[in-house]
């Protein structure tokens, strides 16, 4: 079953993302993901900052990621996200981290996140915000 | 089957840990992870500057972590890790990230660490090492 | 003319706060200044989240760093907290950082922290947080 | 006396760069100044890795930064970087902070970096990195 939607997102590994190993810290690709995230919402109208401004918040219940290769200073990685689920109160994604000058495939991962309000407690989309990123 | 080791880190989380939600941030909890792994070793006599010394690098093969509870500005936490399985190249790691204060469990993990070369091959430990680490 | 108090910290440099150099990457050294005047306040009496809670937040206007030597992953350090000025509405901070093992001098700083409300205007602390501070 | 050049780059406040004031973290600025540093030289043909290759470390000895106006989650902001002075050995950057949407300043700041060997010890740059420095 074919996922929702996808998005790519490119950045480069900064110097301070690198740690002692001279690669970039495992750390570091659980923010990029957020960072696709992020920009797959934006791509479908929707921002993060509106939907707090609605009380809606969208914390990561889950994540997972493999590290296939190490991302090192100064590569351009692109991080592609895909939505294989969506509901009201929930939304999955998967993450292919890919170094862009040879296509490399650094690392895979998955995030669970729901939907909540400020309290914490699970809170169903709004039908029209649901709509939006369903496209 | 009981895991062979365990340990318990104690931090606090800082200001700077903090995002907009005024929990601290998800990606956090992964390098809380890391802590508490330097500390296994440590505690058995290992550590990990000696190895990198010989050579021998530690890196995370993949890691999960399940999100429980936020953990907010100045909270004492616990994080605990165990060992359920140690061979000479592989070491597994499973984590309990408790509030000091109450005991309340704020998230749950695992990763996947190996032990390589300094070129990224895997590499075994050597035998004195992997008796200490067994202990 | 001395200044009104001091703190002591101690944290380690952990493994993911090194940076390629091999050496802890300096944005953390003000991440360390943060965790020292959050203990200096707290040995007061006086809590962070309290006075956010009062409505009264405590941003740092300026920071100046000065690096003598590198720290290295795994150092314990000192983080040296002193208050050479004080007001009802700004706190100086001057800062020295220090290798545990021998003294060595890492670095040193200063911050300027104001007193605001939750829009960013200046704000004057309560006369009784004042007094906890001045102590 | 003008200064030998100037750059600019564009980054995204990001999610996990905020802090519970809901602000980007204090201590990103000084990350991305380092950004600009790297982009600096990239734009003159020279790439901070290509140095470590040779050898030659580009450590930060004292930086500056005054905080104006908060950076908040999802706000583009430029980041532009001048040198005021560059010798053989030591490259001074002064740094000015805008919000793209209104060109708000943010942040000024300044840094001095010098050159090393691989040992802590000062050293030249080569003649022909010193010359692409300078255009």
């Amino acid at each position: 079953m074919p996922g929702i939607g996808t998005i790519e997102v490119e950045t480069r590994a900064h110097f301070f993302e690198t740690d002692a190993m001279q690669v970039v810290h495992h750390a570091n690709h659980i923010r990029w993901f957020e960072m696709a995230r992020v920009e797959y919402l934006r791509a479908r109208g929707v921002l993060l900052k509106d939907l707090m401004d609605q009380g809606i918040l969208f914390p990561v219940r889950d994540v997972y990621c493999q590290y296939k290769e190490p991302a090192r200073y100064d590569d351009i990685v692109i991080i592609r996200a895909e939505v294989p689920e969506l509901t009201k109160v929930k939304m999955e994604f998967t993450y292919t981290i890919l170094r862009k000058a040879d296509q490399a495939l650094l690392a895979t991962g998955r995030t669970t996140t729901v939907f909540t309000g400020l309290t914490g407690r699970i809170t169903k989309l709004p039908d029209h915000v649901f709509e939006q990123l369903r496209r």
